[in-house]
């Protein structure tokens, strides 16, 4: 695409009262436009960052045989009755309620999803009859909408966010635990692809379960969880529910255990039959006994891995995305001064390089714009944060033979390469 | 994808109190579920449909240089009051408000985007100084909300539906027209690739415009709209605003004009400075004065389209899809009785097919499940709709080589080709 195309531009100023460094470098960059507070639009670089993450999460969930449905954000007060929710809990702590209702409807009779455990759970149990027709596994990406009273953290607290949540029906605990466990498995792979390490730990059931749940956890010096962990991998709790604490011994090899601070990014919920019992899903066994489904749910949510991203993968100067995530893997920059005998030759130049990409199927953001200096492309190209960097300049052009300088978002130097070279190390770091 | 996997099945009864075909196909066929009157969830056959819309619209309005981004659905009471539309107009009859907000919010200060031009407009502003930055067009695909009193019509009149708005900026009228002309066509595009033949008339300008707008209508016998139109296509109007009536004569060409039903596709607005002068969205020109940005707005609601197709594409069976938004491009049956000498042979030859097509990239859904009979099969094959039928019965796998029958949806006889032959004839079709 062409810089001088796209309709956001890049902001010399952070926005006033915003103190989250993900919204500050997302907001400076033009990847999103706060609309109040927790409440944020997506432009088209963002939303090119948030469909990667969204198709990477799709993909991953796909692979261990889950259904895509799209499920409604307004939510009927009945179902929420049924499980004790509308009253108390999420439904009382985070639901948005009592909209002024349409003919018909009472006042407060209808919420927007902050979660959709008692929707899924009604809409399958129509389908459920027996046995046979477990287990079975149900996704959305979809937006979700929770009343959080401080949402001061950008993406990473928001009242309206995007978020995956898959729920799993099974016919026995062992079945679930099995399928728990490929969850896992397709987790850690999301998180890897989107170049985060994440950190399995215990947790607190918050509104969800009584018992203990899994959290994805990914360190970050600015993160508002904390978790006790063992440096050798074999221990981590969030501290919320840790008995031991750091300088304590890991209870299974014994290794001093640490305090880090740490972004969730993920969540593995055991509902067991709470919510099957509550809303009358159930099924017949091989003996033909009737028995309530055993589910799961597994959130996940899609906007703020990309602000927890940003997070982790910034310097002083502007974002460095990870090369899956990043909304063009390539920026190619046109440095030129209208004084230049060389002007004509570099724009040419710069044009001959963006088709040859373009045809090798690389995604580029191309800075054709005018009257902008080397200092204010370098700039901006800094804060949006592209993986890679090509530069086309008076010195390029005047050597012999097509070449671009290639550097990484992060390297200090710049090589000179020919065309297909840099068509060679950009295709070869594809995923 | 398998038919025994996916979690849907058919429903023999239509859902009481639903009137309106699409929603009683689309219910049986196990593609959308009722959560409230006017919202529904979308089951994986549905939501297979309404990427496909979704996507084709994407890819005709980006060919016109539209940039995609996603608002918020959450909507702040300052911008609609600069507009005036918090308190009277589309802000007072149709937007969910909120009562119980978060802290630090009054009751009553956010709604639900019922459409976005005072959203877009506040954003497009940042980014807009003179006129070198303009014109500029902008997008999204995203779930509106409205307190429709009678949602009684499905998907086509819903309080939680899909759309695609299109908002597009510019420095004078006559590069309003010019795109306007550029978005008809786009839109002609869009729904001919859906099976829809379009008609173009004039109404009134809702609680967007007060001039003319721009509708597209298809014409449906139990669609809510009155047209009158000309026979040769000279003329078409919106009943509420038509001066002449069914009988009379055509303003151009003097044909007799009739009066037809049809359902509402997609619209146009021009909302020249009304936004702009509201929102302060000001630019400057190339002699320096300071004037106002001039607006359009397109509308198309895609959940409706998907509604308005099986309004139009039925027979008393069931749904018969448009080729290039079918949920799946064929639809393999396996027939067989387990009391039959040839059951093994046949269901080896169904999955030889099955995998076959699969291999050629064709979509298929293969009823691969046990225990039905070929009546139950070819019922829910005809309710559900898919373009081709495919069929491997002891008849088929008694013949020589490999074969299949095939036919279309609605055609009467089926034809017995080999599987090379099937597979050239359904991706011949393929678009």
């Amino acid at each position: 695409m062409r810089q001088s195309e796209l309709f956001t531009k890049t902001l010399r100023e952070a926005p006033k009262k915003e103190k989250s460094l993900n919204a500050i470098f997302l907001q400076r960059a033009g990847f999103i436009h706060k609309e109040m507070a927790g409440v944020y639009t997506f432009l088209p670089l963002g939303l090119r960052v948030l469909r990667k993450i969204e198709n990477i999460v799709r993909e991953e969930v796909k692979a261990i045989a889950a259904q895509e449905v799209l499920m409604s954000v307004l939510q009927p007060k009945e179902i929420w009755e049924k499980t004790g929710r509308w009253s108390k809990g999420l439904g009382r702590e985070v639901m948005y309620k009592s909209f002024n209702s349409p003919e018909g409807l009472k006042k407060g009779e209808i919420g927007l999803g902050p979660t959709h455990e008692e929707m899924i759970t009604n809409i399958v149990k129509n389908y459920v009859k027996s046995y046979e027709d477990l287990p079975l596994y149900v996704f959305q990406v979809q937006t979700k909408f929770r009343r959080e009273p401080r949402p001061r953290s950008g993406l990473l607290r928001g009242r309206e966010f995007g978020m995956k949540d898959l729920y799993s029906f099974h016919s026995c605990e062992k079945d679930f635990k099995d399928y728990y466990e490929k969850v896992k498995k397709a987790y850690f792979k999301i998180f890897k692809r989107c170049g985060l390490e994440a950190v399995l730990t215990e947790a607190s059931g918050a509104g969800f379960t009584q018992g203990f749940t899994h959290e994805f956890q990914v360190l970050s010096e600015t993160g508002e969880d904390r978790i006790i962990c063992c440096p050798k991998g074999d221990f981590a709790r969030n501290k919320e529910i840790s008995k031991v604490r750091a300088g304590g011994k890991c209870p299974v090899c014994g290794s001093i255990l640490e305090e880090k601070k740490s972004i969730e990014v993920g969540n593995i919920f055991p509902l067991g039959k709470k919510y099957s019992e509550a809303m009358d899903a159930y099924f017949f066994d091989q003996q033909g006994r009737k028995k309530p489904i055993i589910m799961g749910c597994y959130g996940l949510g899609t906007s703020r891995l990309m602000g927890a991203v940003v997070e982790i993968f910034h310097d002083n100067k502007g974002i460095i995305w990870p090369e899956e995530i990043a909304p063009f893997k390539a920026h190619l920059l046109y440095l030129s001064s209208t004084k230049s005998e060389f002007a004509g030759k570099v724009k040419e130049a710069a044009e001959t390089t963006y088709k040859f990409l373009k045809e090798k199927g690389i995604s580029v953001l191309y800075d054709d714009r005018k009257g902008k200096s080397p200092g204010e492309k370098f700039a901006d190209a800094d804060l949006i944060g592209i993986p890679w960097r090509l530069v086309i300049s008076e010195a390029v052009v005047k050597m012999k033979g097509n070449n671009v300088e290639i550097k990484k978002r992060d390297a200090e130097e710049m090589q000179v390469v020919s065309l297909n070279k840099a068509a060679e190390i950009l295709m070869k770091q594809a995923v």
